[in-house]
């Protein structure tokens, strides 16, 4: 069993190369330095050079903020497409993608795969659906095992500082005040070595389609900051309302876990605690 | 204003053709032999070549019975996204693209394009939706003025003979009999030659987003059908039941045309009466 992971330097990445070598994968961790698959013809040579059993295709376009519209993202769903067909031409057997929870229709609350609408309100969502479901609607009528991971909010060493749980623990760590919005909004937190391990779970699993990657548990921010502060041993350094939250922010986003637990048989190991804990000690 | 068509000789295509220079576009027709847009390079080369400012982009797998679950719809998802990106990276003006009613959750009836959720059953249809959200999602974010036609039922003269309009027309016309379904089923029918001008007008048009191509008039198969032996002159060639309808056929597919009436302005030339007479006529 051979895995090319795709993205393998990204944040989930390295902990996903790790994840499926304990799991007795041989893995092919490849980056952009290896193969820039927004090249024409770099992912046919991919594929034929490493000749996988299974494929884990992590890479997108990512900088934080920026991800949400950029134009790059169009050049994902071509790329990701075409990786995909050289890896079913060459007798690939399984193939699991990254998704996002952001293709689900938000005003929903609880996700659940097969029944939450799928409504995404921005390119990234628009594009990740799309060849989600285009990817497993092929699958599933070619007899090519697909599973589409649909990432909810992670966390966790080596995050890139402008993102929430990192600025406000590298802010905590240095004593500076961390500027925040009300803090109402309930998330589903997971830590990416726990992201990083569902999806190794999935690329062992034989399960198809959708499956949603989070805890199932929602957290409110303030529970989680105030968890934060008592982990950095600091108080009174989360400025609340300081910053603007986006208009029409939804109030509540969170997985229904039922087929990563039940189907796919993956449990976090990773407390909220044990996590930050984790966060804390991995800032730099 | 410089317009490319893409399956320019198709059965829409040669239609849309006419339709454009009708309407005063410099219409580049580009077909197959012209250039294979499944080949790596041939839609950068050809948008290179032709220089448009328009896209009407029709070609894709249509290979009557076999494209509903093809392997080729997933070829055609990374050539339209890479079609669309080389138009849009020289700086083209207005894409449109073609869809299909298959994109919708058919269990709806009459199908909104704002409302009725998107819930294809098929490849095609997953495949179409996936193309069509991302481009349109990517023409909203970036300024580029594109739609996504979706495509009801249609007939009219060159309509291939494994389809049931010109199958059943064919059968009349040489007095044998034309064994169907149980017929109660509700379509909404368009003559190809309406299809065309509708797409001509949406590419005239500044409209973004999905719009329905079709009547808006559901038509029960009993009604069409009668309605073809009086206009064929036969009578009892129709064998009602003599053909399995597909497990779980939706009863009733109707587009609802108020985008496409007042948004785009168009409405249909062919009656369905005068639309049998004309495919009758054209009948080789």
């Amino acid at each position: 069993m051979k895995v090319l992971v795709t993205g393998a330097n990204g944040f989930i990445g390295q902990h996903a190369v790790a994840a499926l070598s304990e799991r007795g994968f041989d893995v092919y961790a490849a980056t952009r330095a290896d193969a820039d698959l927004l090249a024409p013809g770099a992912a046919e040579a991919l594929i034929e050079r490493v000749a996988p059993t299974h494929l884990l295709h992590l890479a997108w376009y990512a900088k934080p903020g920026a991800f949400w519209a950029a134009s790059e993202n169009l050049a994902w769903v071509q790329a990701t497409v075409g990786l995909y067909r050289a890896f079913a031409a060459a007798g690939g057997q399984r193939a699991v993608l990254a998704g996002t929870c952001a293709e689900y229709d938000w005003s929903d609350g609880v996700c659940v795969e097969q029944r939450t609408a799928l409504r995404p309100s921005t390119l990234y969502g628009t594009c990740k659906q799309a060849v989600g479901s285009a990817l497993t609607a092929y699958g599933a009528q070619h007899g090519l095992s697909t599973a589409h991971g649909r990432v909810f909010f992670l966390y966790g060493p080596g995050e890139p500082r402008e993102k929430l749980v990192a600025s406000v623990l590298g802010a905590l760590k240095e004593g500076r005040r961390a500027p925040v919005t009300h803090g109402r909004q309930v998330r589903d937190f997971l830590h990416v070595a726990d992201v990083a391990g569902a999806f190794a779970a999935l690329v062992a699993s034989d399960v198809d389609g959708p499956v949603n990657i989070g805890s199932g548990e929602g957290v409110q921010l303030r529970d989680l900051l105030t968890l934060a502060e008592e982990r950095a041993g600091t108080s009174g350094l989360i400025g609340y309302g300081e910053r603007q939250a986006p208009e029409g922010e939804p109030p509540v986003i969170v997985a229904d876990v039922t087929r990563l637990r039940d189907e796919v048989g993956f449990t976090p190991r990773f407390t909220l605690t044990a996590g930050l804990d984790d966060a804390l000690a991995g800032m730099t």
